[in-house]
């Protein structure tokens, strides 16, 4: 029987899993926002080891709203931490156990590093973090790939993380909602006529609902499905990544765009003087992503594999497809349901100014995402920062 | 527990089942070709009534090898015939039972009807075949996409039609072995150097992985995924599509391409005055498909079903995958390890001719499947028929 835990009853958890010492000292904080999950950190006030567990809650709450959203994402989510973890496992927190019942987690404690959009927003840069990604992106996705995992075991995975619920979330917030007049759409008054050209936009809506139809058909890889800098852990030294609910079988370039959007987000709100770093970590990231696919595709087993550019038109499409999924981001994080902190906190006339940037930007993106490079944001940045620029 | 059915037990099955009179003078023939399924068939001699019991063997035998394969196809056919008869029942046979277990399913018998392939070969036109298998695969593919059915559904839907193990037989059969010097190809020593040719050629290689892909990862309408001509049961005015135990979620070309290609396969048995019905027949079914997936559309509850030019993007998408798909159906049915007899039962050098004329027309298919209309089959054929036309 589901029932959400209390600060003793994680206590109780955490000794009767033995992952602690028998002398251990345990206290317990519940450190969630509440909105979705509990989240407890339990320490052992002799050492300072700690643990999370993390339960998912039976709804979501966003802006105030309350659903009921499937306990499921927690199984997804401690199976999607343990197969990144056979493949990458420096860029995950350990999982120590789960339960389906409860939809509980218990792993890793990662309070010594930092959310990278908080540090983002402060004016980090977290040197290491685009190479880390671009490993962990690249090894996920070629390992569950076609190329790098047994075929049919790849279909029975995909099986597996058949995540209805959660995509559906995507498949609206991201792909549908804010390109149409939906209650759901939550932006500040002075926009509305920057917004209502978008939803009059045929041009851009063809093109984003090729978009959408590549998430809803394309079970290319394993995808973390929700990859944006709150859902990143960071020092200067290590990168974890979080929060792997939305995990499902999807297009290659997805989880690429998501980041780079939120680094193109954090990068509006800042000075154009200060930019470099993160057009530079876009860079980074696609180039380490790249180089390791390519590392691993020599394991391949598939005849195709040995073909000349094979290779190519596949991390060719993975670009495009990151260009136009990073676009959607950029759009959806500015005026959608769930926007980003680098841009809400922003006062607000230069908020306004950001977001008029950010919707212009997204719709380049979008629409010429076939024949942009990965070292055109920059340009692409600047040329929009201004109307008919 | 499973157990191969005998005569006996066959007919007892059908009285269990209450199929017929009570008073019925049953009898029952054991059909099937005995290399894949049991195929019996019980006619109430006073009546003529009948129907058919189908029970899948654990085994293929293909050429005199045997090779184990799962009895869960005979559970994806049963469940792919009852999906597609709510969508368009005037083309599949009823099914009236089904076991999991003993892998049977207990259907309609179609026995005054005739395999389409056979009567092909045989000169018959079918006049009905192109507009009834047009609509078959509009309806079948639009009710089953995320614009016909509820998207979440849909995923569930997907994750049932999983299917691995039938999935692999196309994957290597189709798209892979045919393209590389692989011990499962047969054909012709006189073909040896045009094969050889198509082996070395990376052109064509590097489109055919792009195919594959698109077969591995494009889960996008419910696909009978083996509609070749002898998989229809026809006559002037009925059509019934049987066997779709290949059924899964695959790319909306992929059906028609296999359809197109056994008619054209046909067309290059046949002399050159002969083939104007198939060319019709091709065009015809595209035609009825755009037309009936159009009317179909108009009520999508997608909101990107109201956007310009998304319908004609998904009609586009599909016609150059079908003529892609077409091209590798083509091919591999000339030198893979399963033929048609549309080729197989020519004298040697029109057979040798006919084989020779299919490699160059299924590469120009593959290869320029982006800049063809559905009204280029009949030029193409023409243009392939000599070497360097």
């Amino acid at each position: 029987m589901y029932e959400p835990l209390t600060e003793q009853k994680a206590i109780a958890l955490a000794v009767r899993l033995g992952l602690f010492d028998a002398d251990a000292l345990l206290s317990c904080q519940e450190i969630g926002d509440g909105n979705l999950n509990l989240v407890f950190r339990i320490v052992n006030e002799r050492t300072n080891d700690s643990i999370i567990i993390k339960q998912a809650l039976p709804y979501a709450k966003v802006v105030g709203e309350s659903w009921p959203l499937t306990l499921k994402r927690a199984t997804i989510e401690s199976q999607a931490l343990r197969t990144f973890a056979s493949y990458a496992s420096q860029y995950v927190p350990k999982v120590y156990y789960s339960d389906e019942t409860l939809a509980i987690t218990v792993m890793e404690d990662l309070s010594h590093l930092q959310i990278a959009r908080r540090g983002l927003i402060e004016g980090k840069t977290f040197p290491k973090l685009s190479e880390h990604i671009g490993e962990f992106v690249a090894k996920t996705a070629f390992y569950t790939s076609d190329f790098g995992m047994n075929q049919q075991q790849k279909k029975k995975l995909a099986q597996q993380f058949t995540n209805p619920e959660l995509c559906k979330i995507t498949e609206d917030l991201v792909f549908t909602d804010p390109f149409f007049d939906h209650d759901t759409n939550n932006f500040e008054a002075e926009l509305r006529a920057d917004v209502k050209q978008l939803w009059q936009d045929d041009e851009l809506k063809r093109e984003v609902a090729k978009l959408k139809r590549l998430f809803l058909t394309k079970a290319d890889v394993l995808l973390h499905g929700d990859l944006h800098t709150g859902s990143i852990f960071a020092s200067d030294d290590d990168t974890k990544v979080i929060d792997p609910e939305f995990a499902f079988y999807g297009p290659i370039g997805f989880d690429l765009g998501n980041f780079f959007a939120n680094l193109l987000l954090n990068a509006l709100a800042r000075h154009e003087s200060e930019c470099e770093p993160l057009f530079t970590h876009i860079e980074k990231t696609w180039d380490v992503f790249v180089r390791t696919f390519t590392t691993c595709w020599q394991e391949s087993n598939e005849p195709y594999a040995r073909v000349s550019f094979v290779l190519d038109d596949i991390m060719n499409d993975a670009l495009v497809e990151a260009i136009g999924f990073a676009g959607c981001e950029v759009i959806r994080r500015t005026i959608g349901l769930a926007h980003v902190a680098d841009l809400d906190e922003l006062p607000l006339e230069q908020r306004l100014e950001a977001k008029r940037h950010a919707l212009r930007l997204g719709r380049e993106l979008i629409v010429h995402r076939h024949n942009l490079r990965v070292d055109d944001f920059k340009r692409l940045v600047e040329q929009t920062a201004h109307v008919n620029s």
